[in-house]
C-alpha cells in the first residue's frame, strides 16, 4: 500500500500514518550525546557478540528498572529485534520445523519464518474475547513432533493486549512439559498503561534455559533507525548458535552501539514515564474515537501502541486501499494496515485494521475524524 | 583462537593482528562530517530498501570511478556485504540447493550457507598453480540439478589473487549455458596493485540478469564498523526476493546511511589512491618477508590485502595456536588465521595460514620478524 500512499501525497492529499509503529517522540538527547562521544579514528568492527559496554549497560538498565538479575554475559547484541527474533528462530529450529504463534501476530514473523525455512502455526484468538489466549489444552493440540517453540509478544503488536501472569505461567509449564522454547519478543515491555507494572518472562523464571528473550531499543527510546536489539538467554548452546550467526555477519554498527551504551548509563528514568503518559493520552483519545464509529468492535489496548479494530466494512484490505486510492476529507486521509496481514492462518482479520497511535494528539484527532468519515464513505459506496 | 590471543595479552605479550581484515587506515573525514550532518530529531527507520540518497550516491560513485552505467534503482542497501551475500544466496536458492565456490574462499560463506540451509560445493585451487581457476570443463562436472549459482570474489579474500578477464568471461558463459547465477563479491574491487584497473563483472555485461553484485564500504573506506553494503541486480525477481528479506528486517542503521551518502558525494578520488599506495608497499614488504622464510610457498598477491602462504610446518592450525599459546619473541607474537578455515572441502590448506596486511609498515616488519622466528621455534619443537 505504500506506493498508493505516495501517489496520494503526489495528488496533494495529506496522509496520516497510523499504519506503522514509528514513534514520533524525539530520540533521547543522551543518545545524540553518545554519538558525539564516538571519537574513533577508524570505524572498526565491534565484537560480533556486541560492544561489551553495551551488554553491560543494557543488563544493568534492565536490572535497575525491572528488579531483575540478568547477566551481561547472556546478552548478544543484534541489528534490532528483527535480527534477534530471526537468530532465535534459527537457533532452535531446522528447516521444516514449526513454531507456534497466536493470531493476530506481528506480520514480519512470517518473513523470518520464510528465511529460516520453518512453518509458523497460527493459533487463532478473537477480537470478541479480547484476544485472550486459548486454553493450554487447545494450544497443546497444535504441538507436533516438529514444534520447537512458542513465539509470544506482550505487550502485543498488533493487538495492544497484555498476557496475564497466569497465562505466562501456564505457557512456561507447557514449554517445560513438552520440551519447547519460549521466544519472548519484549520490544514493548515497558509500554503498559493504567499504572500496570512491566512484566518480563524473566520475572517468572530468571534462569529457565527454555526462555529466549528478544529486546530492542527501537520503540522504548524512539530509536527505530539505530537498529539495536539483543537476544538474552542463559542457555549456553542457544547462545552459541546465535553467536555463530552473529559471527557470520561479523558485527552490528559500531557507532550506535557506543552511543546506546552511553545513553543507557545516563538517561533519566522519567524519559520513559513521560513518553508513557503521552502514549496513554493518545490511547484514550484513540479508543474514544474508534468506539464512536457505529458498528466498530474495539478492544481497549493495555500496552504497546497498537490496536486491532473491527470496522463495519466488508474488507479491511479493500478499506485500507480505498482510503489511499480515492478518499479524502478536506484534503486528508488516514493510512491503516489491513488486519489480514497479521494472520498466519488464511481468512483471519477480514474486517479488521491495525492502528498505531504514534501521532501527537492533534494529529491523531484529525486521523480519527478522517477515518470515521472514510468508513461512512466506504459503506455508502460498497455497503456495510 | 581469539580467546588465546586475549590470554597472551593478559600475559603481557604484544599481539600483531594479521588474522583479520580490519584496515588501520583512518576512516574518511567526509564520513565523520556526514555523521555531524545527521540532524534528525527522531532516529527513524530508513526505507527497507535503503536510504534513497545513498543508493543514488553509490551508483554515481561507481559510474564515475569505474565508467559504468549502474542504475540507482537496482541497489538494495544491506548491513554490510555480509547481509548482501546472505540475501543473495537466499534469493536464488531453496534449502537443499547448492552453490559452487572456489577453495580456499572466505570462511563466512559457510556461515551464510548454514543459515540458508544450502550446501557450498568447494572446487579446489592450489597454491602451486597460484590459485588459478580450474578449467570450465572441470567446474562443469560439479554442477548438479540443485546447483543454483557460482559465488566468486575477486580480488580474492583469502588468496589476494585476481580473476583474469578471460576467466570471468568463461564463467559468465558457463552461467548462461547452465542457467546459473553468478554472485560476485566485489568488496575488494578497487584494491588492485601494480597499476591494474579494477574490474567488475558489470564491465563484462552490465545488463546480464544472471549477475548479482555484492559490495561494501567496509574495506574500501575503512568503515568496517559502519555495516553498509549493497546488492546490485538488474533482475526484478531477484531484487524482489532480496527486498522481501530487507522488509522483514525493516531497515539498515539510518545514521551511517546518511553519513555514507554524504561521504560518497564529497570524498576526493585520492583517498583510495593514497590507501592503495600504502597497501602496495605493505604487500611488497610482506612478500619479501614471507619469501625469506625457508621452505615457504608464496603467491604474490595482486589485490585485496590478504595472502595465503604455505609454511614449513606440519599444520597451520597447530602453528597458529602455538604462536598464541606459547611463543613470543621479545614479548611479541603474531596472530595468523589457519588456512584450513578457508576451505569448504575437508583437508584443504593444511600447512597454510592466511595473513592480512592491515598494519603500518613498521608494525608489519615486526610481525614478519616474529612470524619467521615462530616458524623456526615450531620446527624445533615439532619438526618441519
Amino acid at each position: 500500500l505504500a506506493p498508493l500512499a505516495d501517489l496520494a501525497k503526489q495528488r496533494g492529499v495529506q496522509v496520516y500514518h497510523l499504519n506503522i509503529g514509528q514513534p514520533d517522540i524525539p530520540s533521547p538527547p543522551e543518545f545524540f550525546e553518545g554519538l558525539r562521544r564516538y571519537q574513533e579514528q577508524v570505524v572498526a568492527y565491534e565484537p560480533s557478540r556486541g560492544n561489551l559496554a553495551l551488554c553491560k549497560s543494557w543488563s544493568r538498565s534492565m536490572n535497575r528498572s525491572l528488579q531483575l538479575e540478568t547477566d551481561q554475559n547472556h546478552f548478544v547484541i543484534t541489528a534490532g529485534a528483527s535480527e534477534a527474533i530471526l537468530f532465535s528462530i534459527m537457533a532452535v529450529t531446522d528447516p521444516g520445523d514449526e513454531i507456534l504463534v497466536f493470531d493476530p501476530s506481528y506480520a514480519n514473523y512470517l518473513g523470518f519464518a520464510a528465511m529460516a525455512g520453518i512453518t509458523l502455526v497460527g493459533i487463532p484468538t478473537t477480537i470478541q474475547s479480547g484476544f485472550a489466549l486459548p486454553s493450554i489444552d487447545e494450544i497443546a493440540t497444535r504441538i507436533t513432533p516438529r514444534t520447537k517453540a512458542v513465539l509470544v509478544c506482550s505487550p502485543n503488536n498488533p493487538t495492544g493486549t497484555l498476557m496475564k501472569r497466569a497465562e505466562m505461567e501456564r505457557l512456561l509449564e507447557l514449554a517445560r512439559s513438552r520440551g519447547l522454547f519460549i521466544i519472548s519478543d519484549e520490544a514493548y515491555r515497558e509500554f503498559v498503561y493504567d499504572g500496570a507494572t512491566p512484566v518480563s518472562f524473566l520475572h517468572l523464571e530468571p534462569r529457565n534455559p527454555a526462555l529466549i528473550i528478544t529486546d530492542s531499543l527501537s520503540k522504548r527510546y524512539s530509536l527505530c533507525g539505530a537498529r539495536i536489539g539483543t537476544v538474552i538467554s542463559v542457555h549456553d548452546e542457544v547462545r552459541a548458535a546465535v553467536q555463530r550467526m552473529a559471527s557470520a555477519r561479523l558485527a552490528v554498527s559500531s557507532i550506535e552501539q557506543v552511543a546506546a551504551a552511553y545513553m543507557l548509563d545516563t538517561i533519566p528514568a522519567d524519559f520513559l514515564s513521560k513518553a508513557l503518559q503521552e502514549y496513554q493520552q493518545r490511547r484514550d483519545l484513540l479508543v474514544r474515537g474508534l468506539e464512536a464509529i457505529p458498528g466498530s468492535i474495539v478492544v481497549r489496548p493495555q500496552g504497546a501502541f497498537y490496536t486491532i479494530v473491527e470496522l463495519p466494512v466488508r474488507s479491511g484490505d479493500e478499506f485500507a486501499e480505498f482510503m489511499l486510492r480515492e478518499f479524502d476529507l478536506n484534503g486528508r486521509t488516514t493510512f491503516v494496515a489491513p488486519g489480514s496481514g497479521f494472520h498466519v492462518a488464511a481468512g483471519g482479520g477480514k474486517r479488521q485494521v491495525r492502528v498505531a497511535y504514534v501521532l501527537a494528539l492533534d494529529e491523531l484527532r484529525g486521523a480519527l475524524e478522517t477515518l470515521a468519515a472514510g468508513v461512512e464513505a466506504f459503506q455508502r459506496k460498497y455497503g456495510a
